[in-house]
């Protein structure tokens, strides 16, 4: 296959909520109380979000894509120091013409890629309304504006059950995909998901063939690290929280309650998915016979479950691949982490494509990987609005031949800015 | 290779001590504090160790070796329900004859894997005088007794550096190829390997070519699980320990420092190196400009780290070796892990020979796997004492047709025992 002819789909980028998100979607009759920007107070240069009397702004390295690496860290950022793609849904799909990539889940930044910023927060109406606004938002306003460009991903008030399902039903009846919840739970002080306080919810998103998308963030603090430890040490260990969450999923038995239910694993690579069941299956086969264990469906295999309920996804593994006949081939997906760190924008293609030869993958698994697979798995057809030749990498990048993709200083970004709202 | 052709080395396997190590090891004038073998507190039926007035006995789980699988459990368990190979030397042999097993590495139990227990105890004197009773045994008398069955490991006495590296010096004279240390120390309340604290034993140990041997165990606590977890979830996620410690030794720089130590990671398999090492050489071509990382040697890869510093074992696994190009054939070994209940004894030849047949394992690449990287990462050789025509499978277990592997009941060895010592 041509790189030109990939179709590429995206199941983990990130947005920036825009500044008028909140204006716009927040109920009229509590605008008083909406979230609000104010002055970021470790930086008052840029923004933050004020709601509920907590402040929380972004960290630069969440919105790295197309600084000089110099630039990156941790410090608070805000839109003028941004590249417009990451909160500007018109930028963003040029962006994503750039590189090549038809279409993408957007994960949230202030609510917590899960809402878990929401759940945490005193007054359960206020966050209950900005959950929904910001669903508004992203699984109402941005796709119904650039059809076929994005694959709608909501968040849930998991702080409370009925509320999350009749959310669900509503994000459903939208056009939803797939909700974004807590991978580890009890990681935010949360019931883990064999408590069955996830029941109604799961329940309401097989109703609905919703995908529960898993991303690696809430699960951070799990793994115990030494004082003193550096960012490079838990960088590179954070994509251990998906086998963690993986598992905990598979050994809640959730399985046997909601055969269909579906969970999309983002972030964490795909190289753990073989060891890991490996390990589960030795396990049962030789342990479970004094353990009682039982979390599988009636005559199904740790594998069976992983074919038919899970999907993980990568962003670049060189060896990510070598391990695809023992996973199943259906149940790889791409990512590009747009506009986060570890993302390969604008060179996704080259990189994704370099890393299919290496592993001499057919066109049909190449199809696979880069959209066939998300979309079965996400029950979202990617060309209903976008004809299969005008999805293209080659037909993307052919109308954003005037996107800037250079590196670009965050002081050029904030002239640039500054400069259009002046 | 025919499987009785294959010559087989274990990198982890475990011993209980037996009842008059310290009888034997301890020294004269200490003998009346000496660790007492006295009735278990959980079942008076069984023996625990009681030394400065704690008491530790043997979990069931890791004597399980031929038990029938109804009767594995946490229960505390002693000498007379045992399989007699887990404590008595002489049969051990045996049953590594039957096993095809030409040598083996053991590991402490009651001062703990890495002598984490000993460390925890108050009186250092005497923990330290039991640390070098157990090596004058595991070290000393045992291998000198057996020659070529065993590959000695010892413990040391981290609580103290200069106790430690006067015994690694002692270790060394007495043909020690390996310690076991704390695979994740600030787990147990020291200081991590980037501390510093380390670096005189690692000194002593390049000095000597001794092998750090990290078992997981202490670090089981590191990954914080939710309440109310089970077993089957604790014994699934611990072989990500191995990723940790691995990432914790690699990370720590102690490479630049001792550019030839060398780490062997027990019982975390294999399958976790290939997207370990893809994770961290992304992380350090991506991030390491503005995090200004610097772990690794001076044009040294993380890969060629690994590849030089590094020795993964598994049990079994069938997807391991897919990514052993990757690895470097010569950084896998396999582990037998008698008689603990991940142990494939007395299959082992034929799990192992299976899962080399399915990857199309050469038989160079066979042999390195079953015993020429152990001999070569360990400086240990295998033919010393028994010439290659007598350690393989075959012979082995030629001589073992007596052998009874069959499963036996905790009450069946307890009457034989019984009439033994009657």
């Amino acid at each position: 296959m041509n790189i030109d002819d990939m179709v590429m789909v995206s199941i983990d980028d990130h947005v920036v909520e825009p500044a008028d998100i909140f204006e716009k979607h927040f109920p009229k009759s509590l605008m008083d109380q909406a979230p609000k920007l104010t002055a970021n107070p470790r930086n008052p240069n840029v923004q933050a979000w004020l709601f509920q009397d907590q402040v929380v702004g972004s960290s630069g390295l969440n919105a790295v894509v197309s600084w000089p690496k110099k630039e990156w860290g941790m410090d608070p950022t805000g839109y003028a120091e941004m590249r417009p793609g990451v909160y500007d849904m018109g930028m963003r799909v040029r962006d994503m013409d750039a590189n090549g990539t038809l279409a993408a889940t957007l994960f949230a930044t202030f609510p917590g890629f899960a809402g878990t910023h929401l759940a945490s927060l005193p007054d359960k109406k206020l966050s209950l309304a900005a959950c929904k606004a910001f669903n508004d938002w992203v699984v109402g306003e941005v796709p119904e504006t650039y059809p076929g460009r994005f694959v709608p991903l909501g968040i849930i008030p998991f702080f409370d059950q009925a509320e999350s399902v009749k959310e669900i039903h509503r994000l459903a009846a939208m056009g939803c995909r797939s909700i974004s919840i807590p991978e580890t739970p009890y990681g935010s002080g949360f019931p883990d998901f064999k408590s069955g306080y996830w029941d109604p919810m799961f329940e309401a998103c097989a109703e609905h063939n919703i995908v529960q998308s898993l991303h690696i963030g809430g699960g951070f603090s799990l793994i115990k690290r030494p004082e003193g430890f550096n960012l490079d040490d838990m960088m590179v260990l954070t994509p251990l929280i998906s086998t963690i969450a993986a598992n905990d999923v598979l050994l809640s038995g959730v399985f046997q309650k909601f055969p269909d239910l579906k969970f999309a694993m983002s972030e964490g690579g795909v190289g753990w998915v073989a060891p890991w069941l490996d390990r589960v299956e030795r396990h049962i086969d030789n342990q479970s016979e004094w353990l009682g264990s039982s979390f599988l469906p009636a005559g199904m295999t740790a594998t069976d479950v992983w074919r038919k309920n899970f999907l993980a996804c990568y962003i670049t593994e060189p060896s990510g691949l070598s391990n695809r006949d023992r996973l199943g081939i259906d149940t790889i997906a791409w990512e590009c982490d747009y506009p986060h760190s570890d993302s390969t924008w604008p060179r996704s293609p080259e990189m994704l494509k370099e890393e299919l030869d290496a592993a001499q993958c057919t066109d049909e698994e190449i199809d696979k990987i880069t959209f066939a697979n998300v979309a079965r798995f996400f029950d979202w057809d990617p060309f209903k609005h976008i004809a299969r030749e005008d999805a293209t990498v080659g037909a993307l990048r052919a109308r954003a031949g005037d996107v800037d993709t250079k590196e670009t200083s965050k002081e050029e970004y904030r002239r640039r800015y500054e400069l259009a709202n002046s």
